[in-house]
């Protein structure tokens, strides 16, 4: 048994949803986060990556995209996201990872999220009291 | 040392609080989630459900209830939740999970949620800077 | 690889977060939470509790104050809190753990929050499938 923890986008949580019931995924939870990823050193990266991203903003938003960028790189700001929590069958962790990722993966090149994977020892079912495998 | 997550409906949160506190849980902390369990996929056993949940539900909610039981069966929806996350010794966890099953189990024949034990490294006190067993 | 779990004061969270990314987290999350830590069970150090934190209220809030600790102290009322969730390579885990704690030690004798650790499996960066350590 393990537990997959998956840091996903705010605009991707309903197709994560829809592709994790769609995957057979036994059950999960979502919860509301913010945070951040690794910090970012080399500012040559860092100019190149805030210039790809202003390329795709909106007339409309490029003010305020790129107060979020600095604010994001400058570790000022955490970003809005939501954590999935699902306890899955040990030869079920390679497919919930795939369908996580392939819902996942855009053209941005950060921010595309992670995920864990952690061992779990025991599930119980409230209603049936089933311990085990069996309680997923 | 383990890890306790229990995931519970809202109208349980308030027994399952008083119920760790009674059975001497050394902390806990409870966050808001939205979850599912497992896809029931049985047409029969759906119906069957469906048929029992709509007898429970009061003459003025039965419109209400049928939406939410819809939506949960084909996936489209999620349901509000609470988990507790429950840092204990070892040899509490039968007595913890017990407890968080007894206060938990309801008349309902889905939705009682789930519990899940995790294994823990380490914990450590902050203001004493104590770590391991000591530390809960 | 290890998850870092760490339950600050509300009063902290910003600290704890600029701490963290000073320190070279290679990312977290934080969620809202309620919680307690363990039951005080002696009466003799309750009163002597209640006392210093009485003490330290100020005036106009010493009202509100005592309420609040009757409530802690006989398990009424849970703390809003926030949780920490820190992915970390194994040899960061000492330096990650002395970084939170350095922050959120303050001069009450209850409620500085608890550090806990617990063992990762996998992670996977989902931009570019790389998994294990140079995923973080």
């Amino acid at each position: 048994m393990k537990e997959i923890i998956a840091i996903v986008r705010m605009n991707k949580v309903g197709a994560t949803k829809q592709a994790l019931i769609e995957a057979g995924a036994t059950g999960f939870t979502a919860v509301k986060a913010l945070g951040r990823g690794k910090m970012v050193e080399d500012t040559g990266v860092i100019a190149g990556r805030k210039a790809d991203l202003m390329a795709m903003a909106n007339e409309e938003d490029v003010k305020e995209t790129e107060l979020l960028i600095d604010g994001f790189l400058n570790g000022a700001r955490l970003y809005p996201m939501r954590m999935f929590d699902i306890i899955t069958h040990d030869y079920d962790v390679t497919k919930i990872v795939q369908t996580i990722m392939e819902v996942n993966r855009t053209t941005f090149n950060v921010g595309d999220g992670k995920i864990f994977v952690l061992p779990v020892a025991d599930a119980i079912r409230v209603r049936t009291k089933e311990a085990g495998d069996a309680a997923l």
